[in-house]
């Protein structure tokens, strides 16, 4: 099970110095969106720089205008990049088309996507699907915490409002990649807590394993 | 009707050039989400700087972490900001109180946006409503042109494909923003084009209201 670390609101000083404090305990860095709309995608390649070993997730969040886009962040570096699964066909195509490309890979974000639409989007089965809550949605409730629809085959990202508590209820939903992002990045003690959410993912995968 | 030129796929200089070149025929100024992406929100702030007297559009086109990309491009100059209609409600919410905290607007980008969730959104209507084919769209099918769902009583803009050709067909759906990218931008003589789409919409009008 993946842990990718998520860098928002901040500065790339502070993204970087923050993926360095909890590097060992983290798989994938995403350089989130805010960071890409606030500094532009070359704070991808300032991430993937510093992190030459680790896989980058480029948040792009692309709506439209997808080859260009892709070409962006895969030039700058990104490993993985998202799209919308709100976006048109055409964009997501397109996208996993680059990814191809720049031997990158595509997370689908089904960031308010109905199950209608999931349904259709199981097509592009080479995609990361990821189910995410919104924080703003997480800003006006408490404990809203993403759940995975049911769907056999496909690689499975999950992100919101994932705390240490949640954790052992979403590990047992079975996601492949498990998103943190402030439960880490504004805990007291950084390190500890990507320590702890590493060693809960291993007790817990141990244990289902069994 | 409002020009609003889309300024996306080029560097600033390009845009800011762009922009001073039909100046004198378009009315609102986008800086594209591509700008935003490839540049960061600082790309807002130049272009304001430039043309102080020119409504600056931000196209954001959150989609989630509202507050936050509210707060950037509207401290940035921005005066219109961009929100996706595929959003959740929460996220389209508290971009329209960010605009009224600071004055400003908000459009939200019906890109993908099903004939129920468009229903829905009018509740919203201090924001301006745009319709709007997307540049992957264009590019898969010949003269696509966004079409405007009947609906009274709301600002509207329209975006996608729009050329001096579809510009009458356009104009007599009755939009309050046309907003022109391609058409003008990668014109032999931009300044030309500019001007021609401003006296057709002038003409146009005229027609229609004897």
């Amino acid at each position: 099970m993946i842990i990718q670390l998520a860098l928002d609101r901040m500065n790339m000083k502070e993204a970087i110095e923050m993926a360095r404090t909890v590097e060992s305990s983290i798989d994938w860095i995403e350089v989130g969106t805010s960071l890409i709309k606030e500094f532009g995608t070359t704070s991808i390649k300032k991430m993937k720089n510093q992190f030459p070993d680790k896989k980058i997730v480029a948040d792009m969040k692309t709506m439209d205008n997808a080859a260009y886009e892709m070409d962006l962040c895969f030039q700058e570096g990104a490993d993985v990049a998202t799209v919308m699964g709100a976006a048109p066909d055409v964009t997501i195509q397109k996208c996993l088309e680059k990814a191809s490309e720049y031997k990158g890979q595509i997370m689908i974000d089904l960031l308010n996507v109905s199950d209608s639409r999931f349904e259709q989007l199981q097509i592009y089965n080479q995609a990361v699907f990821c189910e995410h809550v919104s924080k703003d949605s997480q800003e006006i409730a408490e404990h809203v915490v993403a759940k995975m629809r049911k769907q056999d085959g496909l690689i499975r990202a999950v992100a919101g409002g994932i705390t240490l508590a949640s954790l052992p209820e979403m590990i047992r939903q079975g996601p492949d990649v498990i998103i943190i992002g402030s439960a880490i990045t504004k805990a007291k003690d950084p390190a500890e807590a990507a320590r702890l959410f590493k060693e809960t993912i291993n007790m817990v995968k141990g244990v289902n394993e069994v």
